[in-house]
């Protein structure tokens, strides 16, 4: 099942209802834990497993979940420390048109940050009353975008478990990794381009990412 | 004559074919030249009253000259340093979706620049085999999108004049600076809030361009 096709319907609703993970015991002390886009009770249940508080959470949803259990997503929210949604998601969880705006309220809602992704426009972080931009690549192709969503999210989490550095300055790092990790998963189908990049390749994929913005900021 | 609208008429597009200016004696030894958004002849004629060739010649189309005289459109083409579009008429421009094989195309048809501006979503700066990505800075409203396009184009060769530098590096930060006035005019009804900001509002909005795109690249 495809979760970001919006056509769900109740029977499968009802299967994913009837989905209850059990953690294995060498999870249950982990530092960093990510929430696929599952039920929000399901995303619940998972946390209440956790041995300890993780040091960071971080949580994937969708406008669907805003849909037929907004109170539940709602609960989950208060529990997360990241949240990260798409554009359209994030305006229809605030009500606000303004990502800014859109921030704000969700902000308010429990995660202390929120990341907006744009697709082929980039995506936001923002914090307290910080925001961080990373862009997307500029592509010559895009030949299959499916799964980009959740290497981006792998790639987030990846630095930040990896360096255990949860600062707002490193989830900038991390955005970058994310999407360049991102950039490759589009360029074949499925994970099969991930499969073959080395480390070299994704340094040399992030080198580009500065390329892209750096300027120089000594105005005359 | 708002010259963004899409339905120009025949009869409107008459009489700019009539329109005829005439430059100037103090403007025709100028360094920079920049050609707004007018039909190409008009374009044209405006570079051969020039008495030596400027250093620098930015030129600003839209997809109704494409379509009504894209023959004179490209006469002018292959006289213009930097072209400044947008992504949908970069696209209509090369016949190409994605924007870094349309950058390709545009830029063999003989500018050596050219600007891609995406709205809310930033501005690309594509030469030779570089790419440079402005964002647009995420703001709380929108009163009035009228002018930001002018406003771009006028803050950036403002820059450059400014500099006297037309270097890939200054573009790079020129384009900073259009997109920061450009974020300014947006603010309030026509040109209101370009007359009351000060140097200082200009610094500052800079400034937060800058926190939007800096991270730091150490990877561990």
């Amino acid at each position: 099942m495809d979760m970001n096709t919006r056509d769900t319907t109740v029977t499968e609703l009802n299967v994913l209802a009837d989905f209850a993970p059990k953690l294995p015991e060498s999870y249950q002390n982990s530092d960093f834990l990510i929430l696929g886009n599952l039920t929000p009770q399901v995303q619940l249940d998972v946390i209440k497993q956790m041995k300890k508080r993780p040091k960071l959470i971080v949580m994937d949803t969708m406008n669907f979940w805003m849909e037929v259990a907004l109170d539940d997503l709602k609960k989950v929210l208060k529990e997360v420390d990241v949240l990260m949604i798409n554009d359209s998601e994030a305006r229809q969880l605030s009500g606000e048109f303004s990502l800014v705006k859109a921030a704000r309220k969700v902000l308010s809602m429990g995660p202390r940050y929120l990341i907006i992704k744009k697709g082929e426009h980039g995506a936001l972080l923002f914090h307290e009353n910080h925001v961080f931009f990373a862009p997307a690549l500029p592509l010559e192709d895009v030949f299959d975008p499916t799964g980009a969503g959740d290497t981006f999210a792998g790639g987030f989490i990846g630095h930040l478990a990896k360096t255990r550095d949860i600062s707002f300055e490193n989830m900038k790092t991390a955005i970058i990794v994310a999407s360049a990790m991102a950039s490759f998963c589009v360029e074949k189908f499925g994970v099969q381009r991930l499969r073959e990049i080395t480390q070299e390749d994704i340094a040399s994929r992030i080198e580009q990412f500065v390329q892209l913005v750096n300027f120089d900021i000594d105005l005359v």
